[in-house]
């Protein structure tokens, strides 16, 4: 099973970034080209009957398989990305992070109003940043159909950040 | 010709970061999901003949056309990160910017001795970051075959930072 083989290829890193946190890292799931193309082909069985026009990836582990998503099912890619690194007109979204706070950014012109959106990140945590990302999207008039994580940290209850009426996928958890 | 096409959609931006500086935004190029297709198949279309093992892309703009990249040759990806980000142990090189300086990182047991690499980034602008990249692999004792750019800033002259050998790429390029 996909899963399996994706919790089994990721690496555990304890104490990172800090102290207490086993941190998922997904960079052995893109070295292996059999498991990351599975990845990207799960991703497309679950997006492509939800019918999105741009698919949205949030800096920077969100930008490999949100933009491999996008290619494949032929629509366009528009990066979330930190503050100061999108060089025209932005919305900004600031959100607390345990220590201080992180501000994203997206362009204001890559979101048509109506547009239908698909937001792609590697981890649900808290579910702060993906909770700013969507705000960012609805500020400008586009409907998040769904929003697709390769890993869930389930015992940190992010979902509860996010509006009931939206589709969550997430590849793997851990309860 | 997909020049062209890239250079029109691309957009330029006066004054970003910095006064003096136009910066040009490829993410134009990956919301229009038929120029970011073609994109990828120029790249496979250079890449493929080299036979490489792996691609390296650099974060974070080199992740989203690396990516892609590596999936269509079938083949594995590997970031390099800026400092602090990958978990695992890494190997560190520092480069000078303009004001202070900057650290690139990759995870160590990522790249077997011996293995040949196609480096990806988006843009070559006076080549610090890449020559960089390039001593991280070398000094993992692989084999940089080639270097492929989105963009290459040619007055900056920073293919002078690269060794002769190495096969260098850029889709558009400004005199």
């Amino acid at each position: 099973m996909l899963q399996e083989r994706v919790k089994n290829i990721m690496k555990e890193v304890p104490d990172f970034p800090k102290p207490g946190i086993s941190f998922k890292d997904i960079t052995p799931a893109m070295a292996d080209p059999i498991v990351a193309k599975d990845i990207v082909e799960s991703m497309v069985a679950w997006a492509k009957p939800l019918n999105p026009d741009y698919i949205v990836g949030v800096e920077s582990r969100g930008f490999m398989f949100g933009f491999a998503l996008a290619q494949k099912l032929g629509i366009g890619f528009i990066p979330i990305r930190k503050a100061g690194k999108l060089p025209r007109p932005v919305l900004q979204q600031s959100y607390s992070l345990e220590y201080g706070e992180a501000v994203i950014e997206i362009h204001k012109d890559d979101i048509k109003p109506g547009s239908k959106l698909i937001i792609h990140d590697d981890l649900l945590a808290t579910g702060g940043t993906i909770k700013a990302a969507v705000s960012l999207c609805e500020a400008l008039e586009a409907e998040v159909l769904g929003i697709h994580f390769l890993v869930e940290l389930e015992f940190l209850n992010g979902r509860a950040q996010l509006a009931k009426g939206i589709n969550i996928n997430a590849l793997v958890s851990y309860p």
